[in-house]
């Protein structure tokens, strides 16, 4: 480890308010051995201490490392031949996806992800097929693509022990389907099953104690029962025990569509959020992903256990789940991190992209209405976003004591050919930084990425090695399974119908009928 | 002139329905002297004629020309220093801004959209400011960069007489402000004004004369009354007329938002489309832009008349405008075309970032619902976008007799490092194409872009002159127009008050309270 100047023509430290952020101007961040020791002005700093290198220039501005609070995958579904679907039909889709070596993917997905200016992610590992003995492998593969590029991680794998294709108990959807089909998908579903101790030993105690135990300055091991209608109650309570023994984090994808609220009214009689509240799930250690279909109700539940929430707006509107109501959710004082699930609006991971989005999906008509502001979307990807991830205390602002994870941006797009003098940078940044601004990552005080080279991994043998891999032609199983999921999708799909959504007051109206 | 043969992996001649695109693999266009002569596949072509040249490869993708039909301005207001805002303030914090060398300044846009792929631009001059007797020189120099670069453009210059600051008279928002404030800004409205019969002489009939008489191949002199409340019936039914002996198309903004419905409905009584349409004024050459407010009973009016409109959803999600209702004036069959209006969501000019808005942005829950497809949005941006421009029959599609308007894309991004075999071309390039994958455009045959190069304009150095040009600081008159911008703001929004928006049925529900 070393010592570094970063320095900027501005220095972005931290959010203060929705319309304020402390931004030193000519100023920049002293870091030694990973840790921010003081930030100022460069010429304050460069005065006072003799650093190994300075990075930067005034022609950068520098900012805290930005978190993806919602991530699983590298290649992403459309690329693997799942199109986009409501929810529903598209997890259904995703049965077929082939096979893709889960460390090159994650290396992938990282790529994209650091070049944006993410340094830190919320892993959650979805294993689609078992078998589950195999797991752990897998999650130790991904963890070691993180540790190889020094991308700081918090993983999580998921847990499902029922409801796996519909929102349904497996044995019923399974006897509803003709007997040509139903062997095959009882014998897929089989090879999926995981039992809830082999889980906790498997994937998170064995990854707690061979990751660090959760005190190594890059990972955390989480737990991530994986939505409401995929784990029992006694799952979900004991998960909350074990998070409470560890000191680790849950996430929990929550109301991520209507189908999902309706499922949660059928099944329990109250909210989905009502009942984990009343299992005394909710707390400051859980997030819950998505939360689209969350009501006023729901929200004070959230906001009064001090419950995250994850917004993923690109896959929102992807699997028409919906936009969820994050003024309603800033309004009521929610921390509200971002994420770009397993892919943004351009089918990419670009998290200044996911940013912009947010930026302006929620600007519903009406003069005087609150909606996010500039610095509240850097918020939402730095300060609030680290609350959804294992690092809270140690990330997200540009302070003495904190982590030095830093992002270095070329002011060059932002500010040329012209930019009014009274425009206030963090506006600038976040309407138009772009992630090919990005020129230099910094993870933990080290140079993961420098003038967009990666400087621990060969990004165009990683690619080449991704290609090779991929050019064989389906396997077998993989051919069988993408006809299999063809012949599944119209049962999938039928067990909906009839499941009308009721037409109350929505939060945002942005057009009208009459 | 000359002749080319321009291949691709694919060629995307035409969108046929919303799940179809004609494509041909190995596919060529063979075009001599700007018209497209004949497609089929290269190696047949190539068999058949001998091109001065040939371009592309079987690793690019070869489409039409993408139409952004609702443009403005080269730097974008928030580059100028106006804050996104809901439209109505947006519009007075704009009065603000500084002026820009329009040669320069539509070079610079018209650079970002080459590079994203448009070919075709409707150009909606606004003169923010007089005196109007300079106007005629400011449309000559946008006509000229267009000209320089190569642009196919649809021209119209804007008409404003009434109603300039606010939704109501002039003289009695003037009569409201301080005595302080009032002069500066009655003098302000007065360089504005501009009689019709010197608007139509001077920015109509003279254009027409000296660019062509639409009939030039990149040329058209198009009307633009701005918008309903900017216009009395009589210079409506006037441009109408004039549209009608010029054989020349309108474009007005309409019903941009809803406090536009609700101007409407209190100056006549019935609603802005219904008015238009008791004026005679709607029609196939009709387009409006915008379009966000429309009812079903306005969309019923639209689509019986044979009016189009214009899609921009960037611009509406940055000022609050509200989502256009895309998914009903599809269901009705009404032509949709697309703009990116200002600027888009990363504040730039990027189509195929706007194409995948519009893709994403109208998914709304619910399975079974139609949602604009791929093919769908390629579509409103090629062969529905030509109808908003005056080169209906000459483009938008790749087809012998078509004027050769030809975007080569790379399919590296695309496709790389993996694409599923069964995932369609057209689908492959909307949801994952992006600007920087466009290497060469043609228009009319001839490459104004090649390897990302402009072939007829320095781009470095526009860039440079521009820049340059804003260096120097703020005039005085600029200034104090800065100052009587802050001044006035309060008072256009005082103006809105208890304007209250009625809570209607919404055609969109993407999320809910209770």
């Amino acid at each position: 480890m070393a010592s570094s100047i970063v320095r900027g023509k501005y220095l972005i430290s931290k959010v203060m308010s929705p319309t304020e952020a402390t931004v030193i101007a000519d100023g920049a961040v002293y870091q030694r051995d990973g840790e921010v020791v003081e930030i100022g002005t460069y010429a304050d700093l460069a005065g006072r201490y003799s650093p190994d290198e300075v990075i930067g220039s005034p022609e950068h501005v520098i900012m805290p490392g930005l978190v993806n609070a919602h991530h699983h995958v590298g290649l992403t579904p459309f690329q693997l031949g799942s199109p986009d679907y409501p929810l529903e039909l598209w997890l259904a889709s995703r049965v077929a996806a082939r096979d893709v070596d889960p460390y090159l993917d994650t290396l992938y997905s990282a790529f994209e992800m650091i070049e944006s200016g993410v340094t830190t992610v919320q892993h959650l590992h979805s294993a689609r097929r078992g078998p589950a003995p195999t797991w752990p492998k897998l999650a130790d593969q991904v963890l070691r693509a993180y540790r190889d590029i020094g991308m700081r991680t918090s993983y999580a794998f998921g847990f499902r022990d029922q409801n796996r294709l519909v929102y349904g108990p497996d044995e019923e959807f399974v006897k509803g389907l003709p007997p040509d089909l139903a062997p095959d998908v009882s014998a897929l579903l089989g090879g999926m099953a995981i039992d809830f101790d082999q889980y906790i030993s498997s994937l998170f105690v064995d990854l707690y104690e061979s990751w660090g135990r959760n005190r190594a300055e890059r990972v955390r091991i989480w737990l991530a029962p994986t939505n409401l209608h995929w784990c029992s109650d006694k799952v979900l309570v004991a998960v909350k025990e074990y998070a409470t023994r560890y000191r680790a984090g849950i996430h929990i994808h929550l109301l991520e569509t209507v189908y999902q609220k309706l499922y949660a009214q059928r099944r329990f009689g109250v909210s989905a959020v009502r009942h984990l509240y009343d299992l005394g799930f909710l707390g400051p250690e859980v997030t819950l992903g998505h939360g689209v279909w969350l009501t006023e109700e729901d929200v004070e539940l959230v906001a009064r256990t001090g419950t995250c929430i994850c917004h993923n707006p690109s896959s929102n509107l992807r699997l028409q789940s919906g936009i969820a109501p994050v003024n309603y959710f800033a309004e009521r004082g929610v921390r509200v991190g971002l994420g770009i699930d397993e892919a943004g609006i351009n089918d990419d991971r670009d998290m200044l992209q996911e940013m912009r989005l947010a930026l302006k999906l929620h600007r519903v008509p009406g003069m005087g209405r609150a909606v996010p502001t500039s610095p509240q979307v850097l918020q939402m990807a730095t300060q609030h976003g680290v609350h959804t991830t294992g690092f809270a205390d140690r990330i997200g602002s540009l302070e003495p004591g904190k982590s030095a994870d830093i992002v270095v941006m070329s002011l060059r797009n932002i500010a040329e050919p012209y930019l009014d003098a009274e425009v206030p940078i963090v506006d600038a940044v976040v309407h138009r930084g772009r992630s090919a601004d990005v020129e230099t990552v910094l993870i933990a005080g080290e140079v993961v990425m420098r003038d967009r080279h990666f400087t621990r991994v060969n990004k165009a043998e990683v690619l080449r090695e991704l290609a090779t891999s991929l050019k064989a032609p389906l396997r077998p199983d993989e051919v069988k399974r993408r006809e299999l999921t063809r012949q599944l999708f119209p049962y999938v799909r039928r067990f909906y119908d009839g499941w009308i959504p009721p037409e109350g007051e929505p939060f945002y109206r942005q057009n009208q009928r009459g």
